[in-house]
């Protein structure tokens, strides 16, 4: 299938700039993103939480998107309504339906340039394998939803991932990172006309895709209160291995709490500030191997 | 004059997670706080804040303390009356009056340990001095106030200074600079003990100051938009000497903007995430030598 429409979307989250701000930039240099075969749509999403500078108004938009919020015709926050919006417009079957969604974000995590897969559909492994190939920095992350249907924005079009960058504060633009977050943007761009022109670049065999096994949260008190912090041992060492007996967490009277397992771990999202709500201190995955070599559908 | 109450202060904003969970510390475990000739309060500032995830509720609470707002009966803001409540009760004249307050804060800044007088007093310079004798690392920072009166919360009592810990994100714990800020209150309080004992130590004779000088805001368009980045030569390069022709700014199209000046200026607070909307990509300061040799009044 060709891709006719794709979609980047910034601002997902409001207090994450970077994507805000190359979304801003796409709005007024099109050119930049146009290429011949396909057409280009850039999206704000959610510009009431970036004028109030935060996450969001009343909830997570990146959790609104599983069909059983979107056929929810009751729930009634801001971002509900939005994702409702996002979705009938942008999504499968939509009055402007994009084949392929960019979803930029930022992280308080040291994960420099990380690509979440919004799905392990061939097209979307051979796109993450091409990123990887031109940037051999690029790690690819993918996290199976946790609810029956997927939840992230990433998820609206046949194909998607999302652009997770870090470790950046949350309300500032870092040059480097939005350079590099440009960077990724434009050579996805060049691999979809090359794909849609029927001559998708050749890429690596086996594409190593961290995948997530669960959450570990901080310890808290029976308030909910957290107990300790990420010990400095972790803290920044994203995609590292993490083995039993290592440091984790530190409390506040400077006691070591060690991670226990019988399977070493590689943590991501470590520390990363929205999350603290969400009672995640680190995701933890396992590094997997993925073939590419299958024909592309 | 002896020292006879002491004030420690966090979550003068919300989201700056070092100091509140320092004082929720100090709460727990009051003795750690105690010295023999003086005694230790704790204050969670803005709670309200500090429960929303963010830097203010209606205003920046560290900008209230001017006798125009703690007098003006009208002000209805959330910050306002908690400013008023906060000096009727610990500031000079108040119920249990404080003779010095330490307000912990953090920043998106690579400022490492700094400390922010409260004023030029030749306590609040030798109790600067002893931090730095203590921890080399520590940077002393003054900035005047430009409005009539102080603002800052640091003002309510004769003597006091702001301790301000970076970079670390907004809404995180970075577990090495909460254990440094506690050290820093520590040497505080065992300064304080040994000052009203009548046995100070003694200081280094000269105190590096950078006094703030002004400050430089982003580039921006007629609607306020922002149209350049902090460059990332100068990124996380608090206190380093910016030189005249060397590049301060990077706009989004990637086209270097570089400070022009006779005179070279050591900037901090670059790309702090609070200050875009006040208008402020830097403050610029200049290194001042002051004498710590007086008779200490």
């Amino acid at each position: 299938m060709k891709i006719e429409r794709t979609l980047i979307v910034g601002g997902t989250h409001g207090n994450e700039l970077t994507g805000v701000y190359l979304v801003k930039k796409f709005k007024r240099e099109p050119q930049l993103i146009q290429r011949e075969s396909f057409e280009t749509c850039t999206l704000l999403a959610n510009k009431k939480a970036y004028e109030i500078g935060k996450r969001y108004v009343d909830t997570d938009l990146n959790r609104c998107f599983q069909s059983s919020c979107l056929d929810n015709l009751k729930l009634s926050s801001y971002e509900a309504q939005r994702a409702k919006v996002i979705n009938q417009t942008f999504g499968t079957g939509g009055n402007r339906q994009a084949d392929l969604v960019v979803d930029l974000h930022s992280t308080t995590s040291n994960m420099g340039l990380t690509i979440i897969l919004a799905s392990k559909k061939l097209f979307n492994l051979k796109l993450a394998a091409y990123l990887c190939d031109v940037n051999p920095n690029v790690k690819v992350l993918y996290s199976a939803p946790t609810t029956q249907n997927n939840p992230y924005l990433g998820s609206i079009c046949e194909f998607g991932c999302t652009i997770e960058v870090g470790a950046v504060a949350q309300g500032i633009l870092d040059a480097n990172l939005f350079q590099q977050t440009e960077k990724l943007v434009h050579t996805i761009l060049d691999y979809v006309q090359a794909y849609n022109q029927g001559v998708p670049p050749q890429v690596r065999d086996k594409l190593v895709v961290y995948e997530s096994i669960g959450t570990i949260d901080y310890p808290r008190n029976e308030a909910g209160e957290i107990q300790a912090m990420i010990h400095p041992q972790l803290q920044f060492q994203d995609y590292q291995a993490l083995n039993s007996g290592e440091p984790m967490f530190l409390t506040f009277d400077g006691e070591e709490i060690v991670y226990e397992s019988n399977s070493v771990v590689y943590p991501v999202f470590i520390n990363e500030s929205a999350y603290y709500e969400k009672g995640v201190a680190m995701v933890i995955t396992r590094p997997e191997d993925f073939s590419t070599t299958r024909q592309l559908t």
